[in-house]
């Protein structure tokens, strides 16, 4: 949920009795430190860290400038200089300083998505006492997640919103429904599951349960709480969505990701063979999305969501994690 | 499950305490009725009757030739004359014919794939007591189905193996995982929901209860059984399918179906605009099929599955339904 989240929203959840997590992947390490600080004078239940493990992008300027220009008629339609979207805002993977600074805070948890940084630094969470989980779209990526080192693995199914935590394959068209997906991974791994996607609700956190998952991840439920840091548009986007108005895409970032269905991702997408590599993508994206947004307009902006957007409700996250737990008959951590 | 199910299936799993069905739209009607006196010998017990309910072909011929002529290297690499291919059977919606026979048969039951059959038929059929369901891929085609006159639908997540039910949509990209489509399907109708996709055992049954699903739908699951007639070459792939080896694939009829990846879909699909209308584009592709068969090869046989392949196991019909609903806590229909 990495531009979508907030420090109050982790506080929130883990005072409630889930696990509050904190976004990473867009932050600084002393943004990085100083929300954690932030969080801790709040709270001194788990908390979860999140950081995206990709290859950064090799030399791809030529690419970057052809998928530039492949939307430089957006630019023109929008009045944008061209110039506003040759550089940007990097995605930087978890890194040597990113563990130190681990090591330092020592958060509960700390989970990866696109499967995990090299084993040094896998050993080194470790030996912090760092509980350590990542997304799973596939068994092959769970035991692979188990065998590198994984304390409990987050099973991802197709109808997750954001990033698809796949790693070890680029094909979407093989990906797997949540109800298909959680009891293979639980029946190939010795670790305990974490169940992801399509579950907004009770009833989505008991089958899960019984598809023998240890426990959820919600994270669409969550945008719909006032603690999430998203705009006004967004926001009445998702109240509106549709289970059948989500779709995998590329063109925000290169990676596929699911989010509301828009002009740009139509025009462009969903899935286009042109983007450069993740996180490259996203620079040109840039200029478009904020754009859009300040003219008040939805079709160039990435929605982020999950396929149960119509099963969320609008509260407070604390009052939400605990309704939750109560409509599910599940009992919060003492 | 048409050309893979048989009338011992539906008397088994009607047997034991489940609806069995028999899958018509690949029967004469003469055929239909011989199966299914030979169903009613065998048991007294509520039985489903399944038709297609597509709209024929308009004339397509120019792009069969065109389909099959894009076939012919395959043709040539297999030995087969492109006469062949030149024609073939028929897959034929629900019309007159079937209705009276149903009207004649008075089958309990009565399933339909692709939307409904024109009013005037649904409504003979209500009048001769038959109940009627029909599968929904969307909350808007779960509605129609109801508004239509459907006693119960058929939640069809992603997962499904075989052809997506889908009808009023043409679009795979927006297609939702049973995880999520059942809870929302739920929501939006009081007809009692069905959940299929991706359920293949007691775990699945259990979680679709939880998604307020009033019963489950397994498809896959009884392929593993004896009395399903498959080759021993698709059995085999099923019993190694894991969870991310099916794809949704129109290469086989024209129409988005869930099988097991092998050379032909790899080569001309997963999905193909070149396709001649359902069923017509299946009339090329036969001959392949058969000779691949013949040779002992895969490659370009049609093996619908579900995502779940991996969780099934081979036992008689009948012994697996009492061993689904022992293991889930469902009772048996007295």
């Amino acid at each position: 949920m990495a531009g979508s989240d907030s420090a109050d929203l982790a506080v929130a959840v883990s005072e409630a009795g889930g696990l509050g997590s904190l976004a990473c992947a867009l932050l600084s390490p002393e943004l990085i430190r100083a929300e954690f600080v932030s969080i801790r004078m709040r709270t001194s239940k788990p908390i979860n860290l999140n950081f995206f493990c990709h290859q950064p992008p090799a030399n791809g300027a030529e690419r970057e400038s052809a998928w530039l220009k492949q939307l430089e008629k957006f630019y023109v339609k929008l009045g944008i200089s061209l110039a506003a979207g040759a550089s940007g805002p990097a995605r930087t993977p978890f890194n040597e300083t990113h563990c130190s600074l681990m090591e330092e805070l020592r958060p509960n948890v700390v989970s990866f998505h696109f499967g995990l940084p090299e084993a040094g630094l896998v050993q080194r969470l470790k030996k912090a006492g760092v509980t350590i989980l990542s997304s799973a779209t596939s068994v092959i990526e769970a035991r692979w997640l188990e065998d590198h080192g994984c304390d409990a693995i987050i099973a991802q199914g197709f109808e997750a919103g954001g990033h698809r935590g796949m790693f070890l394959s680029e094909d979407i068209s093989i990906q797997t429904g949540t109800m298909s997906l959680v009891p293979q991974i639980v029946d190939s791994v010795k670790v305990p599951v974490i169940a992801a996607g399509g579950i907004a609700d009770a009833r989505g956190m008991v089958a899960s349960l019984a598809l023998g998952a240890s426990a959820v991840q919600l994270g669409t439920a969550y945008l719909f709480s006032p603690e999430a840091k998203i705009s006004p548009l967004y926001r009445k986007a998702l109240t509106h969505a549709q289970e059948g108005q989500t779709v995998l895409t590329n063109v925000f970032t290169g990676r596929p990701a699911r989010g509301i269905m828009n002009l740009f991702v139509k025009e462009v997408g969903p899935m286009s063979k042109l983007v450069p590599q993740f996180p490259a993508a996203g620079v040109a994206v840039g200029p478009l999305r904020t754009k859009s947004e300040e003219n008040g307009s939805t079709d160039f902006m990435q929605m982020w969501s999950g396929q149960s957007a119509s099963l969320c409700r609008s509260m407070p996250a604390a009052e939400l994690t605990r309704a939750l737990a109560e409509e599910s008959g599940l009992r919060r951590p003492s």
